[in-house]
């Protein structure tokens, strides 16, 4: 496929050219995503950014490239197969970054972080084992690029490590995966669900009450997205001691309203949408790497399959 | 070596039953250690445990095996060459945990862990990008089975890991290996400095004032043992910045005495010595495995060169 000019939303004319080096074969606008004007589209061959425009002309681009890992907001742009336009995301590092993000969190638990620091408070030398991260069995929802890093992750320290998908097929890094339909077994089994799910009509409110009974007192760490999670549920879950403790790195409504009980719960730990935040020189490399494949006609990995949405 | 008595200090009855299947090619003593008589020494070949007794026999024994890595408490008795005792020590999965637990206090910081904390407690929903570990320089002390398993766990994650120690040898998983005479210039690179050394001569207060002045704005995090510190000379340098934050498993006086200063500062966390507490199991596993290599005349990995104390 042939792209010549691009329509960046949003001034980032200095990270491009810290990157791009060939700027000269491309044309390049770059212009606020609230300033595109219907003339921009006319021009455009290919829409870059994080989200698109109130009044998106998809028929007017044969490409639409998203900073973002979630490509939602494009896809509740209506007809990206009748038009056929190529819709692509950023996950490069998104997955090591995720698994950091939630490394992070496990160990804090293993290691009893928070109850060394009581006890330094309280000037007391009390010894309590850490346990290892190869003790602990991790179910990820997802299989996907993201979610089989990982898995990769926890697999290296040892962890027993269950994947759950769409179709249940086997992946690398996964002791074995299961459809939502079998995940029973390994849930109960669970010290960890990691959820790395995109949102899509599929997975609207799949954590739901019926799934959470599943859990055996469990931990849970949401770096997919909020929709995914019925939160009602969730903290029913909570009360229940179905979960032990929640980490949500992603809410139904974000910000998160200052009025959710999710806030004061101290069993919820919250992060503002951070697990994969977009870091723009990786994002504008991988946009590089993107628009490389297409002009040499490869279908480029993180091609959004529309149909699945993620 | 042939080896038939055994000479155990505790009563481990229990773990050695359930490891050990050919006891009966072997008699087994198992004794409190303030229990332990001139009787069980003139008996024993080899002596378990954590510690020596009171009025340890070394010269009527062929083979020690330490429970513990650090072995500077059997040390501190005189004799092992002029004997010709071997001295043995645990290191099995010493080197997962202690990765574990420096894995988990650098990701709290990069991950803004208490930031994000402090936020949920103000109900803010304030965004503040994580750092990944592929960004961070560390240099870690000690460069033997501990030092190299710490280092494989952030090389891993692309982190860059310079190591220092008393060769200078190179290693695998360090970028470069340094002496201390040398150490200056990776010191003023490193975002966290670790150690994993052993208290011997040469280690006694080897981070001093002046080692300390090459630190730039480092986090420290002490794995090895306590008395490697000079505790003053830290001080001063978390209050010259030259030091931002110290992590400290093991101090000069365990437990730390309630009257440290250490105790009560914001940029010092202390834990009680239990990055590499020896779990039984583990440690019995670990004893079998070397008592096998001894009588087939194979030196064990975890052999003590008693003259560098490791």
């Amino acid at each position: 496929m042939k792209i010549t000019n691009i329509l960046v939303a949003g001034h980032y004319e200095d990270v491009f050219r810290k990157h791009f080096s060939s700027t000269n074969l491309y044309k390049l606008r770059f212009i606020p995503v609230d300033e595109i004007t219907d003339e921009d589209f006319d021009w455009a061959d290919a829409y870059v950014g994080f989200m698109p425009t109130p009044q998106f002309q998809l028929s007017k681009l044969k490409w639409v490239h998203s900073f973002n890992a979630g490509v939602n907001n494009f896809l509740e742009i209506d007809g990206w197969i009748e038009n056929g336009v190529l819709l692509t995301r950023t996950i490069c590092s998104f997955g090591q970054r995720i698994s950091e993000y939630c490394l992070s969190y496990v160990l804090k638990e293993l290691q009893h972080q928070k109850f060394f620091e009581e006890k330094q408070r309280e000037k007391k030398w009390v010894r309590k084992p850490p346990i290892m991260i190869k003790e602990q069995t991790i179910v990820i929802f997802g299989t996907g690029e993201i979610g089989q890093e990982v898995a990769r992750t926890f697999t290296q320290f040892g962890a027993t490590v269950y994947g759950v998908s769409r179709s249940g097929e086997q992946k690398e890094y996964f002791q074995s995966v299961t459809t939502i339909f079998d995940a029973s077994k390994v849930l109960s089994k669970a010290d960890w669900v990691i959820s790395t799910l995109p949102f899509t009509k599929e997975t609207d409110n799949l954590f739901n009450k019926e799934l959470f009974n599943h859990f055996n007192h469990a931990a849970f760490i949401n770096v997919g997205r909020g929709k995914t999670v019925d939160e009602i549920a969730l903290i029913d879950a909570l009360n229940k001691g179905k979960i032990r403790h929640a980490v949500l790195d992603v809410v139904a409504v974000e910000p998160l309203p200052s009025d959710s009980p999710l806030w004061e719960r101290k069993d919820v730990t919250i992060t503002p949408h951070i697990s994969a935040i977009t870091d723009l020189d990786e994002a504008v490399t991988c946009f590089i790497e993107t628009l490389h494949q297409i002009e040499q006609d490869i279908v480029p990995p993180n091609k959004v399959d529309v149909k699945k949405g993620y």
